[in-house]
């Protein structure tokens, strides 16, 4: 039996996704929790890794297990035997050519900012920016990044693909109260790429860099990494489309 | 000039409000600020203490510099310098005889439980309790301890007090969805006393225990320390009464 889950994570405690010596990864607590359920060692497979300190409310994973389950019930001695910063928010029965990572068509990130007072409460959660903001150039900033572009200026430097282009298909920004929220939407993200796009457009809106900087990196296979990294805590993994 | 701060924090990467060597606090983030601002070893007082993961919507303390300050510049300076998860959220100048502890009336304490789904983004901020309650048994649970009473079996065991006499003037119960608000209002609270006196009406309204076994506890001189103290978690001080 092949089982899909979507899972909720606050990333703070956790070096990222993936499974690692030495480090809390959120990989390894699901494995451990799996393995003890089923009483032999089970594997998860991610849609796609998050980075240390990145949260998700729609992370997705496979798994397969001998047979069959009562989900509802899986899903509750998961989510009671996980720690609290990991809830799983559904399971469901895949056919088994399904891959997480492989049938995923895209990707929908969100990128968290708080403009004004810190809030305790949220800690780690959000990205703390009180500097001034040009709200147009900041719309202006991250429109450029829609589409099909070499974003090769815009990830780690460690990220060794082939291909570095990737298609964003929409980025969106609400604005409430103190809030801003920038919606990702695209086929696929390197390493770094969103929090570079966003540290770029902050540094952009707070008129540090002119708005043709991200001409000059853009679509440029003369590669120049960008040092404008916003936070992980800002960062969360909201769906992955099938 | 002698001023008046209070301050909101997430207590959960601290091993409480007061100083101690080797151990992170709440009292030595804050002297370290002040003392960079003022170029000089300033230390505050607090209204009390709060445990290791207790947070405060509204703790106070007070501390005294040699020449007048522009209170609002202050307040931005140390919210800049202060880590993201302690804000100040007012300052006040106040008369030479004040004192955060000696001139406060009372405490305001509320407890954050939550009944059932849990929340990855609430992590060490309530008390996940998702078991079955009786809010009657809670209720009349909770009730029992209001007024003046002996909380000799209510504290921690390091508690040396002269007199473990304390009044509640009030103990209200808010429910919202999933949320359980309780509100204590009361002239002092002893080490561990709101977590043992939430865990043992919840261990009531749970059935695990007999309602009676408040009675053979309370006012009673002879001290036998009940075993029911809920988690920090779930603990916040919302404000001290002058």
């Amino acid at each position: 039996m092949k089982i899909l889950a979507k899972v909720s994570y606050l990333g703070t405690s956790y070096s990222g996704w993936q499974k690692q010596p030495n480090f809390p990864s959120v990989q390894e607590e699901i494995e451990k929790v799996l393995s003890k359920i089923f009483n032999s060692s089970i594997q998860i497979y991610g849609s796609g890794r998050t980075d240390a300190g990145v949260h998700a409310k729609g992370q997705t994973f496979h798994f397969e297990i001998n047979k069959p389950a009562d989900l509802v019930k899986l899903k509750y001695s998961l989510n009671m035997m996980l720690p609290n910063d990991i809830e799983i928010l559904t399971l469901e029965e895949v056919d088994d050519s399904f891959q997480a990572r492989y049938s995923a068509k895209g990707k929908h990130y969100q990128y968290v900012i708080k403009k004004c007072a810190k809030d305790p409460f949220l800690f780690h959660q959000v990205y703390l920016y009180p500097y001034p903001l040009d709200m147009d150039l900041f719309q202006a900033s991250l429109n450029k990044f829609i589409g099909k572009h070499n974003f090769a200026s815009f990830t780690s430097k460690d990220e060794d693909e082939q291909d570095f282009v990737r298609e964003i298909y929409s980025i969106q920004i609400k604005e409430d109260n103190d809030f801003i929220y920038v919606d990702l939407i695209g086929n696929g993200f390197m390493r770094y790429m969103i929090r570079n796009i966003i540290g770029t457009s902050l540094v952009i809106a707070s008129k540090k860099e002119d708005i043709s900087f991200i001409d000059k990196r853009l679509d440029n296979s003369n590669r120049q990494i960008v040092s404008y990294k916003a936070p992980s805590d800002g960062l969360y993994l909201i769906d992955v489309i099938y």
